[in-house]
C-alpha cells in the first residue's frame, strides 16, 4: 500500500466535508444521502467511510470545524488592548463565515447550512452536544472581551457578563437565520445597527 | 345542517392551528402527516380538511399568526410617548412568545416550532413569502421606533435605520435559535445585554 502523507489525508477529509456541506445546505440532513455526498465529493465509498462512518459524523465535524473558526477570530480579537468593540468584532466575524471561511461556500448557502444544522440538532443529541460545546465556549470568550470592556471603562458594570455574551451571540445568530431566510444581508448592516443601539445609552434615557 | 356561530369557527380553527403547531415542533414539518394532525386534534379528516387543505396551509396559517402577534406588541408599543427602549421593548416581544402567546406552547416548544419553520422556508415558496411578509412588516415597524428614538434625542442620526431595524429582529431571532437549542434563555438576559450594549457609547470609544 503506498504512504500517504498527513497533508494528503487532511486534503482529502476537507474535500469530503465541503462536498457533504454542500449537500446538507442544498437539501437538507435528511435530504441527503450519503450516495449524494459520494456523488458530490466523487469518491469511492472506501474513500469516504475511511474517514466518516455516516452523516452523523459528517455534521458533527462540519460543525465543530465551523466553532473552531468562529473561537479563533474571538482569541484574536481579545488579545488586542483595548479589544475591538462588539460592532466591530462581531462584523468581522460574521463577514468571515459570509465570504467563504466555511468550505468556500457562498454567503446564503453557508447560512442555509447553519439553520439546517439548528433544525437538525433538536433531534439529534450528539450535533445537540457538539452545538452546546462550542456555544459555550463562544460565551466564555465574549464574557472574557466583556471584561475587558469594563475594565477599559466602556461598558457599564452592573449587568452580567453572560448576558451580554448571549446577546452578541443571538445578534450574530439571528444575521444569519435572516440570511437563509432572505438573502441580502451585509455584515455592514450588523456594524452600523451595533453603533446605533451603542449610542442609546440608558442612563441618558431614564 | 345546524347553523354554526362564527366563534365556533374560529375556536375550532384555532384549535387544529394548535394541534398542528405541536405536531411540527415536535417532529418537524417533514416528519408530521396529517394523520398525526387529525389524531393530535380528534377530530375527522373531514373535519380539518374543511378549513386547511393540507401541512402547507397549516404552517403558513401558523406563521401569519405569530407575525401579527408579534406586530401588535410593534405597534402598541410605537403609539407611546417616548416608545419604550430596545431592551424593555425586545424583552416583552421575546416574553410574549415564549409564554404561550402562540397556541399555548411551552417556550421551548413554540421556539423549535420557529427553527423549524426558518429550515422549511428555504424550500417552500410559500412559506417564503408568507416570512419575506411578516419580516418587511416587522422592519418597517422598527424603523418607525427607530425614528421615534431619534426624535427624542435618544440615537445618534447617522446609521440608517433600517439596519439597526435589522439588528434588533436579528438579537431576538437569536434568542430564539438560542431556546430552541439549549433551552433556559430567559428574556431577562436580552434585557440585561442590550442594557449592557447601549452603555457603550462609541463617540466616547474612538
Amino acid at each position: 500500500m503506498a504512504r500517504v502523507s498527513q497533508e494528503h489525508l487532511d486534503a482529502r477529509r476537507r474535500q469530503i466535508l465541503a462536498g457533504a456541506a454542500h449537500c446538507f445546505a442544498r437539501n437538507g440532513f435528511h435530504g441527503t444521502s450519503m450516495q449524494d455526498v459520494l456523488k458530490e465529493v466523487g469518491l469511492s465509498a472506501g474513500a469516504v467511510y475511511r474517514y466518516f462512518a455516516g452523516k452523523e459524523d459528517l455534521i458533527a465535524a462540519i460543525a465543530d470545524e465551523a466553532f473552531a473558526n468562529i473561537r479563533r477570530a474571538f482569541e484574536e480579537a481579545a488579545e488586542l488592548t483595548p479589544p475591538p468593540t462588539p460592532d466591530i468584532l462581531l462584523g468581522r466575524v460574521v463577514r468571515g463565515v459570509f465570504e467563504g471561511q466555511v468550505y468556500g461556500m457562498e454567503r446564503r448557502t453557508c447560512a442555509a447550512l447553519i439553520v439546517q444544522v439548528w433544525a437538525e440538532t433538536m433531534r439529534n443529541e450528539r450535533l445537540a452536544k457538539t452545538l452546546h460545546d462550542g456555544y459555550t465556549g463562544m460565551r466564555a470568550a465574549w464574557a472574557k472581551l466583556v471584561d475587558a470592556y469594563r475594565a477599559a471603562g466602556l461598558m457599564r458594570a452592573d449587568v452580567p457578563a453572560d448576558d451580554v455574551a448571549r446577546t452578541l451571540i443571538a445578534t450574530a445568530q439571528g444575521f444569519i437565520a435572516q440570511e437563509a431566510l432572505f438573502g441580502g444581508v451585509e455584515p455592514d448592516a450588523l456594524e452600523n445597527g451595533l453603533r446605533g443601539l451603542m449610542s442609546m445609552d440608558p442612563s441618558r434615557i431614564s
